[in-house]
C-alpha cells in the first residue's frame, strides 16, 4: 500500500482515537437502552440512531489507513475492539491483521470464522501468509496451502522453515530482477510494462540465467545514467547481501548502519532467493528495544494492554515466583541475625537502606552493560575493564552516599560506630552491586542467553541478600 | 554515501573489532618496549615493526565503511580510540563524526585542533553542520558560518533554531523539485542531467513557481507510467507532509506506520522547506527506545561505556540521591514500629519480602503502562479501566503468592496469625503497587512530563515505605 493513501496523518492519532471512542460510546448507550427494553416492543427511533452511529463509525474507519485502524484496535478494550473489527470492510482484514501486534491479532482471529480467515488470507503474499500461519487453525492453513500455486506454496514452506529471528522468516519475494547484458533503455521499458513496482524498490537485482546474483542496479543510477549504457557497466557488483539463516537483528543493525532501503537475500550458492526491506527492519529494531525493556522488568512478552486479568497474570507470574524465592532467601539471611536485631532494633530500620541503594545502583550498572551488549559494543573480552570502571563508580558512590547516610544514622541513633558500620556496609554492597551488574549479563552472554533476561530481578536478589548479610554481619561483629 | 561502498558487512562486526584490537595490542606492546628503553638508543627494528603495525591498521580502517569505523571507535577505551582516530584519513573525519554517539564525539573533538575541525566541517551539508555546531568551539562555528554562502548559512541557522526533538532539527535540504506541467520524459531528462541523486530519493517534490508543494511524484510512478504523461496527471496530490515545529518522534511513528522512505517538510503556507528521510527516523526510534530503558533505570543520559569513572558518577548520582531520600523515608517508617519489632523479631525478617514482591510487581505494571503511553495506545482517558485491570491482576497475585508465603511463614514461625498477616499485607501492598504503577506514569503524562522518568525508583519508593507500613501496622494491630 502506498503512503499516499494515508489521509492527513498530521491529524493527531489521539484525536482520531477519541472520535472513534465517542462514536462507540454513543453506540453503547443506545445498546444499553435497547437492552433494558428487551421484552417490551423495540423502539424504532432508537434502533435507527443506533444504526446511524454505526454507519458514521464505518465511514470514519473507511477513511483511515490500515495502520491507523490497527492502532485504534490496539488501543480499544476487547468489546469495543470487536465492534470496530466487525465494521472493517472484509477486503481490508488481511492488511490490518498484519499490522496489529501478536496479542491483539489473537483476539481478532478468535472472532473470525474459518471462511472469513480464508478470504483475508487469500489477499496475502507468501511472506505475509508465513507470518500469519502459525496463529491460524490447522485446517485453515491446510486449505490455504491447497489453494496456492506450487511456487507460492514452496515460498510459504521455506519462510516457515526459519526461526522468527532469522533473515529467512522476514524476507519477501517481491524482487524485480534484470539481466546484466541489456541496456538501461531496455530496463526502463521493462519496468513500464510491469505497470507497478513493489514497495521499497530502491534497487533492481541483476541475476544470470541460473538466478545467481551478479549485482544490484540502484534506481538512482538507472535514472541518472545514459540509457544506452549496459546494466553491467552501471550496476554495483559488490552489494550488501544476507543469508536466510543469518540473525535478523544483525541484519537490522546492518540496515541501520549502512542506511539500506532493501537488500538481496542469497543462498549458499549465491542464488537470489528473496529480499529484505527497511520496514520489516524498523519493526524489528522497535521490537528488540521493547523486549529489552520488558525482559529487564521480568515480563515474559508483549502484553495486550487490555488483555484479560488472567492473561496478564499468566504473563507475569514466572518472574514473580522467582522473586518470591529470592525474597525468601533474603528473609532467611535476616533470620540468621535475629539475635542481633533483638539486641539493637535500629538495625531493622537501617538495613533496607543498604539493600535499596545497592539495588538501584546495580540496576544502573546492569542497564548500561545490557545496552552496550545489545549494540555490540562489548564482548566477553571487555569484562575486566568494565568491571574496573563500575567498581570505581561504586567505590566513589559508596563512600559519598554511604558517608552521608552514616552521619545521619550516627546522629539519629547517637552512635558513631553504628554510622561507621552503615558507611562500610553501603560501600561494600555497592561494590557487590557493580560486580554483579557486570558479571550477570556477561555470564548470560557467555552462556548464549539473552543478557536482559530478568536482569532487574536477579541484581535485586543479589543486592538484597548481600546487603542484609553485609550490614547485619558487620553490625554483629563490631557493635554487639 | 551509497551502501555499495560497504565492503562485506556480513563479516562479523565483532571479528573486525577483534582484528583492530589485535593490531592495537601489538602496537602498544612495541610502544611499551620503546618506552622502557627511553634514554637508551632507540631500537630501529622495533620502531619499524611499530610503524608496520600502524600501516596495517590504517589499511584496515581505510577498507571499512564510516559507520563501521564509528562503531569501532565506540567500542574502544579512550587511549585506543584516539590512536585509531588519528589513523583515520582526514577527509573521512566528517562522516565519522556524524555517525558516533554524542558522548564519543565529544572525546574525538577534544582531540582535534580548530584547523582539523574546520576541514572536516567544510565537507558537510547544512543539516549536518547544524547537528554538529552545538558541540563545536564558538570561534570555529563563527569561522564556519563565514565560509558558507547565504543560502547555506540561512539553512544552518534555520536548523539550529529548532529544538532537537522537532522535525526542523532533523530535516535535510537535499530535495529534488519538479514542476507540475512538464511531461515525465522531461523529468527523466532532467534527472539524467543531475548526474547524481541524493540518498533516499524515493519521490520527487512537485512545487509551483512560489515553491508551494503541489504533490509528490513517487519514483515508482515515474518509472511505470508513459513518459508522455504530465507530472500533474501522475503525481500524488495528497502526500503525507510534516511541519518543522512538529514533534520529531511523532514524525518517526508516522514513518513507521505508513512505511515512508522520505517525506516533504512544509511551512505554514505550504511552502516546501526540506525533507525527512527514514535513516534519521530509524536513529530516532532507537534513541527513544533506549532513553526509555535508561530513564526507567534512573540514568540521566546515554553513557559512553568507557567514560571515565567521574563522568559516570555524574550521570548517575541524581537518581541515587533521590533513592537515598526514599530509602531513608522507608527506614523511618520502620523506625515507627521499632517497639513491635523488639517484641516480635520475625517481623524484621519477613518485612523485606512484602516490600520486595511489591516492588517487582509494581515495576511490571509501570513498564506496561509506560510502553503503552509511548506507543500512543493509552491517554489519560483510560486511567480507570487500566486501574481496574491492574488491581485485578494484583488481587489474584496477592492472594496466590501471599497465600503461599503466608503458609511458609506460618509453618516457619509456628504462628498461623503471623501467616495470615503476611498474606493480607502482601495482597494490600500488591494493590498499592498496581495503583501507583498506573497513577505515577498517568500523572506524569498529565503534567506533560516523560512518564518513564525514574519510574522504577519512584514505584520502588512507594512499595517499600508502603509495604513496611502495611505489614508492620497490621502486625502491631493483630499480633501484639
Amino acid at each position: 500500500m502506498s503512503e499516499v493513501e494515508a489521509k492527513k496523518p498530521q491529524e493527531n492519532l489521539q484525536d482520531r482515537l477519541a472520535q472513534v471512542v465517542e462514536l462507540l460510546h454513543r453506540h453503547r448507550l443506545v445498546e444499553e437502552l435497547t437492552h433494558r427494553q428487551e421484552g417490551q416492543h423495540h423502539d424504532r427511533v432508537e434502533n435507527l440512531v443506533h444504526r446511524q452511529n454505526l454507519v458514521e463509525l464505518q465511514r470514519k474507519l473507511d477513511e483511515l489507513h490500515s495502520a491507523d485502524v490497527a492502532h485504534i484496535l490496539e488501543a480499544l478494550p476487547l468489546h469495543d475492539r470487536l465492534t470496530v473489527w466487525q465494521l472493517v470492510r472484509a477486503e481490508r482484514d488481511g492488511d490490518i491483521l498484519l499490522e496489529v501486534s501478536d496479542a491483539v491479532r489473537e483476539t481478532l482471529l478468535a472472532d473470525m470464522d474459518d471462511h472469513e480467515i480464508l478470504a483475508a488470507a487469500r489477499e496475502m503474499d507468501a511472506d505475509e501468509l508465513a507470518d500469519l500461519a502459525p496463529e491460524l487453525p490447522r485446517d485453515v492453513v491446510h486449505e490455504l496451502m491447497e489453494s496456492l500455486d506450487a511456487q507460492q506454496r514452496e515460498r510459504v514452506r521455506s519462510a516457515l522453515s526459519y526461526d522468527e529471528d532469522q533473515v529467512g522468516a522476514l524476507m519477501d519475494f517481491e524482487m524485480v530482477t534484470i539481466r546484466e547484458d541489456v541496456s538501461l533503455e531496455v530496463v526502463l521499458r521493462y519496468l513500464r510494462r510491469l505497470k507497478e513496482l513493489p514497495g521499497h524498490t530502491d534497487k533492481l537485482f541483476v541475476v544470470d540465467y541460473d538466478g545467481i546474483l551478479k549485482g544490484v542496479l540502484p534506481i538512482k543510477r538507472l535514472l541518472v545514467n545514459d540509457p544506452d549504457k549496459q546494466v553491467g557497466e552501471v550496476m554495483a557488483d559488490d552489494p550488501v547481501t544476507f543469508n536466510p539463516d543469518e540473525d535478523a537483528y544483525d541484519a537490522a543493525q546492518a540496515f541501520e548502519r549502512y542506511d539500506l532501503i532493501s537488500a538481496p537475500v542469497v543462498d549458499r550458492n549465491g542464488k537470489l532467493i528473496g529480499r529484505l526491506t527497511i520496514d520489516e527492519m524498523v519493526d524489528l529494531i522497535r521490537e528488540e528495544s521493547e523486549s529489552e525493556v520488558l525482559n529487564m522488568a521480568g515480563l515474559r512478552e508483549e502484553e495486550d494492554i487490555f488483555a484479560s486479568v488472567w492473561k496478564s497474570v499468566g504473563n507475569r507470574w514466572a518472574w514473580l515466583a522467582v522473586n518470591l524465592v529470592t525474597a525468601f532467601v533474603a528473609s532467611r539471611v535476616i533470620g540468621l541475625f535475629e539475635g542481633s536485631i533483638e539486641k539493637l532494633v535500629a538495625l531493622a530500620a537501617l538495613m533496607p537502606i543498604v539493600a535499596g541503594i545497592g539495588g538501584n545502583s546495580g540496576n544502573q550498572s546492569i542497564t548500561m552493560i545490557v545496552r552496550a551488549i545489545a549494540l555490540d559494543q562489548v564482548g566477553t573480552g571487555n569484562t575486566a575493564r568494565l568491571m574496573r570502571k563500575e567498581l570505581g563508580v561504586a567505590l566513589i558512590n559508596g563512600l559519598l552516599w554511604g558517608g552521608v547516610i552514616g552521619v545521619v544514622a550516627g546522629v539519629l541513633y547517637d552512635s558513631w560506630s553504628l554510622g561507621a558500620v552503615m558507611t562500610a556496609a553501603m560501600t561494600l554492597n555497592l561494590l557487590l552491586a557493580a560486580l554483579m551488574g557486570v558479571l550477570i549479563p556477561m555470564s548470560l552472554l557467555r552462556l548464549g542467553r539473552d543478557p536482559a533476561m530478568g536482569a532487574s530481578v536477579m541484581i535485586t536478589a543479589m543486592t538484597d541478600s548481600g546487603g542484609f548479610f553485609i550490614f547485619l554481619g558487620l553490625a554483629t561483629l563490631f557493635l554487639l
